[in-house]
């Protein structure tokens, strides 16, 4: 069981586009969800699969348990997942010596992108690359989860803007 | 991913007794649950943990994802459980060419004893043994999952029998 804390941003522009390293393609869904807690699956560049428990609330530390399964598993999984499965690329961006997370969401997604810094601990501090906009961190309209399972619909009804 | 076909029933004496082969010792939690799927982990004789996501209506078939985990994790997330941890010895009986699961429930559902045959396929007829009563089958009641999350409460509530 690992804790995971991390800081989430929305992406303004495209320039961290000259520090990136690499990058992976995910389809991700949700098997079952509940306030508090979360069971989804991975699908990474169509060659492997996770399940990913997630207990506690959406924000800065969650307790997290995450296994390797079989990839066969994983996209039957995908295809009984509530809610729309997620698609996006994930590009790693280093930056100030944090590893920064840019997904570029397509799909019922399309236009969003939102970059995240894992944390080892809650009072680090890492230096903000200028490509970051608005923070997010804990606005759980931004999660994965929220946006697979009321996302879409959530912001044609209410206009929230998923822009930085 | 695995099919999981199997009859179940109340069991009205203690002659199953005679035939047992082994049993072991479960602890077993809900972490999450919804009305047609859930995520369950089962700790067998404090030596392994298994995380079992079923999919589908409670019934005769239901699609079932199941793997080991460690123990440490196991362990955690019994504490995290929803509703009501079952604790249960699990014999192994065989009858009539079939293996047959006696379930003998204990703390918050002492008194409880289901027996559960597995089939290859919808169309088996295994012989009834003389020690099983009321068939309760697809009866959600009887349900680890109900009786981890409601099952105590509503019993009390609604006077359902859990007798054979």
């Amino acid at each position: 069981m690992a804790k995971e804390i991390e800081r989430k941003f929305l992406v303004r522009s495209d320039a961290w586009r000259q520090h990136l390293c690499k990058s992976s393609k995910f389809l991700q869904g949700y098997i079952i969800t509940d306030t508090d807690r979360s069971v989804r699956v991975r699908i990474k560049d169509m060659k492997c699969a996770t399940l990913t428990l997630k207990i506690g609330h959406v924000g800065l530390s969650r307790d997290e348990f995450e296994y390797d399964i079989p990839l066969e598993d994983g996209l039957e999984m995908i295809d009984k997942a509530t809610g729309s499965v997620i698609s996006k690329t994930r590009y790693n961006v280093e930056y100030g010596g944090y590893l920064w997370e840019v997904d570029v969401f397509d799909g019922a997604h399309q236009g969003l992108v939102v970059a995240e810094v894992e944390l080892d601990n809650p009072e680090d501090d890492p230096p903000l690359p200028p490509w970051v906009g608005r923070e997010v961190t804990g606005d759980k309209r931004f999660s994965n989860q929220w946006l697979a399972t009321c996302g879409a619909a959530a912001e044609r009804r209410n206009g929230v803007s998923l822009k930085a």
